[in-house]
């Protein structure tokens, strides 16, 4: 950028679908010594880490923290209740139930895919067909991601425990909400899900490093069963450490511990049912936007239902395929960095907007200013008055 | 804010004009253990932060660095070239010409002081015939506000020193940059300044607490010639100190001096001459959308002629004197922090965008943003369609 | 601590071993923004971390970084070439082959194990009959901890390497670098080292988090012939993937990558051989003192000798079983926190002193000095003149 | 250092008096973005600060901040109570005292110097021949510092108060408490000092940059009569602001203000008695081995009576005049940089120990053990045992 003028010297803004904007808390709470590991405060600290968690997903259960990237966490959730050779059903809406699919062909198991595209939620048709069959219960689990980052599906997983129960399935109900935890609603208990797994660095606005595989007794029950389950992705001495490097299997993430707490402390204090109804006014404004720019006929919304759509990532098209120079003009003329297009046949006219965690309306306009601003540069054509019904939409007070 | 819904609850964006937003770099690089004042790194830091000051500033002569603010420097420079009882002359365009007018009486001057009004720059006849009038040569110094960041008016300097070549006046012209400097061009040296003051958390973009008096040789023959000069705001020790302390009179301001490099390392990288441009086009923009609001009625730009209008900071008025709601709406629900109208008569109904130091495109949406969010949710009457035109500027690749 | 007096209110020092000091170089650089994890400067960063954590490791060959601690690593490296079924063999000076033999075990393996005790490095002829007895080549790997960190006993890697080469036996060698990389001296393709783990919080000077598994090209071809790895812990597309976040299976561990790039411009500024130098030396002051303190007989290092005994930490032993209020007292009235005694029988007498990484010559004296305190305040008897030896050996010029 | 070896390369201490060694949690608390100057929490804090300010100096009387370093703060002291001719009485012992005078010469005053050497306390019947001979009352102010930074000099405040008052003399008592406040006991009001001048970078553990003078009715009587004083200097509006500003006659050091809070927590949640404790049983340990190195007859104490020792700093010297080499090797060597010798006519083989502020029994050790290694070093001779003696102090629970 040197010698040349730019219009991006300016504080930079990644308004990608994860990993989010970090806090001034959560970093200042991060530079600091090394604790011990043995002694004092960060062994009280763990406890209240867990504490807390579980307040954030809705459960009385179980959390066990792995030193691990949500990826991680597929692999650790898996490892504990599926034994090779056993089969797990996934439903997939967007690319990342095909990711976690993977993980458990990696683990020996077999995979039952239904596939609903790029576009659609769940049908719970197909999936009631497939429980259906399965009158011999060799499912084990249904993979259900809630919301799917790459296309901004977010699918109904209420609905999908109720068909379980139905059809008086014993399949675990295991959840993928690393998109979604505090961000779209989820009640872990309320809604009967079993295994729950997500990561640090999107509603949980701590720089990526650390997930969360969160259990209840079914999954427990099922975990006693298992033939063999590897020591480091083992979550029974996470969650009943006789010592405490037991929690980890080894050396803490101390200084993530200490970020997570102070995220853990915005939450609480702003109160998870205002986080989620803050993250649906300014996804409800986004949208709004979009809609707008949408009757210019050169960009589309992916997922046409807002129903179904998540309230934390929004993933868009350009028909003419233009998403990579937009993104561009975007980063390097504005200083705001979009998300790219992630599994879309037409990737390269795709692009992301995360609205994830720590967000506000301030923040809304400057990510759709910039969106128009490089519409515009792009000689893009769109429908006028979109930051307008944005701004409208921020206008009525929550 | 705990327990209620929000839209606020996301990074924080302070608009005001001064502190500006500081950039990572330079909140890290003063995020350290002090340094030793006596010997080491420290010492040889300070002449490249002198040099690059120099730089910024256009000059080839001196520059003091005081621990202190804007207002320290107006005092400090004058304690090197006015004696009690000698007379200054204060052509006031906004507020601050009032302030450093105010500071010369505390130190026993007499001032001259030509009032233009809170909307309008220099009338240059009338300076001039205040010029003619001092036959005399009672007026030893001009005290030139080049920017004032209550009215966003700025001022023709080299006009000023035309002004006073013309008629052989041999008063000093001191300009006052603390709003402007690193913003809009300035060039010392060029324009025939004597003495210029700045401060470190505009365009500096360093936080508050440090502080700069830039002068050349006729300032400094004034200076040889004065009765007494405190020895803290003595200028001469601290450009050609004998020993380190005599930089600073005392201990360092050192976490300023390593954040204030950071600072100048950017500003450098960018080329000042690409600083300048960058200010000038995002001000382009925000005119651009404001010019439009004021289509409603409702809300007028204070500085009517863009040519007298600063590129870093825009004052505003609504005329239904709601400029305290439109400020509380944007700060509380949306994150935005705006600058409080200042020293207008009817204050209550100003504000001001801040656009200075480290600011990008995306952050003049994000300000531009929520002032239209804010009118809308006042129903404060406003032209459609300002956001697309800041938008459309911004697109314009510079 | 409140309303009490005490002498530990200052800059506390943790003095265990590991974590170690964290340099401000490396928590700066962690302070931060998250940045893309699609595009831009973190896709060029991480391929500089491996070349340059190969440099450190003394290998031209591979390293996977994982996101994950020691124990991570241990069950990465194992799942990339041991095969349920398989055997291992482990000859444990110190608890943690224990740890990684257990690791072993949960992956399906059949563990061998040499039991050397808590204070002697490995008997090599033990170990040569067990290898000579495996006529069969069952043993698929030796599990060989570098440095124990709860003995600090450092093992003769290179003898074991000749001994598996005098006896033709194919067995890889995989090494436990965790305790020792970055400061006792380790060449891992100069040694024959098949496969090497460590982690970042010790040598490296990174908070945990990240962990690393090296290995060559024999590593690999068994690898190759393994009947399923599990997708997280596979090492392949970890070092030759083809989209960027196969580096990690996931979301990269952004802050951790720009801290561990600013430990290793400390360790490649400083030379990895003066690095050595420097433990060295440092460790040989620590033994001067402690072995003048064992003439009091209340005291005994761990390891008696001292070719034996690591430069990363050092174990000691007081035969009166007051390790705890030692290191209470230290802790509670001066502000330095000694490691606890780890695997011992008698693990309440004992403490450890871990002397690894961002480590000088006065922290030295302040880990020193802090004891000898402790001892004075519980009247341990004790050798007179072991902080003046201490400082003799420090004195001597590197 | 780059490709040679040094003991250096670790966590670097500076045992300088001043600035001492900043807490973790005050440049946490600065490391943030700038805070509005007009609205919101800044306004609510700085009036906390005073008050807390006020309880460590031991007044229910004034105190205002300025954007300044000790010196400023003498010279802004002087201002406010000192009009041009007016004359002061200056008790010297050590270079402080010569530094204040000269700034008080700097604003026209005239200056009654009483030199007392550079290792010495104050004479108080020299004081008292001053105090006595002058009937007339010309001295309006008597400059008393109370620990002399370059010497270690404490003086005796009260018995200075006590003479005056025997005296019926009205000078006002200004204090020095720059390197004493936090430090030393020092009770403004019990003690009868008129005027107290003090910094942050020491006792008050926050970043060089801001000073304090407190100040009680009768100085405040005293400025009321002054014929002018300067704007920036004037200390009425600073204490009893109408606008926010006016507490610092302009923008607020943001940053400072952020960092003294949290100094002030800490100061507060210890105790200002436990503080004061601290710091002498800290300074009787180090004292413990000075007497004994200076058994070997190359290093002295600079003053040789503990009762008039400053509990902050210790000032030594070395015969024969190896201060340089010292100093150099430690900082070298060791990662400790000790004070130059400041001030005495030998200062080649001066040096000083910082014992103020942030610190602790470990650092202590870390300090002496640095001399004690840098004294075997260059061969100079001392008694033996002196870390065992200072240990021996710091075991005694206080």
């Amino acid at each position: 950028m040197k010698n040349q003028i730019s219009l991006a010297q300016g504080r930079e803004y990644l308004a990608i679908p994860g990993p989010s904007v970090m806090p001034d808390a959560v970093l200042q709470a991060m530079h600091r010594p090394s604790p011990n590991i043995y002694d004092g405060e960060l062994i009280d600290l763990v406890p209240t880490l867990a504490r807390d968690l579980k307040r954030v997903a809705g459960t009385n259960h179980n959390v066990a923290i792995y030193i691990a990237n949500g990826h991680g966490t597929w692999e650790a959730a898996l490892s504990n209740v599926i034994a090779p050779g056993e089969t797990v059903l996934a439903p997939a809406s967007g690319i990342f139930t095909y990711g976690w699919a993977e993980m458990a062909e990696g683990i020996g198991a077999k995979v039952e895919l239904l596939d609903f595209g790029m576009s659609s939620s769940w049908d719970m048709d197909r999936i009631a067909d497939a429980i259906r069959a399965d009158a011999a219960h060799q499912i084990k689990a249904v993979l259900a991601v809630h919301v799917d980052t790459s296309s901004s599906i977010r699918n109904d997983i209420p609905a999908l425990r109720a068909l379980l129960d139905d059809m008086n399935h014993p399949a675990l109900l295991m959840a993928d909400c690393i998109a979604s935890l505090g961000c779209d609603r989820f009640e872990m208990d309320a809604w009967g899900v079993d295994v729950m797994v997500t990561a640090c660095q999107k509603g949980l606005m701590t720089p990526a490093g650390v997930g969360f595989v969160f259990f209840n007794d079914k999954a427990q029950a099922k975990r006693a069963e298992m033939p063999r389950v590897s020591q480091y992705w083992d979550w029974q001495p996470r969650v009943k450490p006789k010592v405490f490097y037991q929690y980890f299997n080894g050396t803490a993430p101390t200084h993530h511990l200490y970020g997570l707490r102070a995220a853990l402390d915005m939450i609480h204090a702003e109160g998870i049912e205002n986080v989620w109804a803050r993250h649906e006014h300014l996804a409800k404004a986004i949208w709004a936007a979009c809609e707008i720019w949408a009757e210019g006929g050169a960009l589309e919304m992916n997922v046409t239902n807002g129903a179904h759509r998540s309230h934390a990532v929004t993933a868009l098209r350009l028909t003419d395929g233009r998403g990579t120079p937009l993104r561009q003009f975007s980063e390097r003329q504005l200083g705001l960095t979009l998300g790219i297009g992630l599994g879309m046949e037409d990737h390269a006219g795709c692009f992301r907007l995360g609205h994830m965690g720590h967000m506000n309306g301030q923040m809304v306009m400057a990510m759709l200013g910039g969106v128009e601003t490089a519409m515009a540069a792009l000689n893009i054509p769109r429908g006028s008055g979109a930051l307008e019904a944005a701004a409208a939409t921020l206008a009525i007070k929550p």
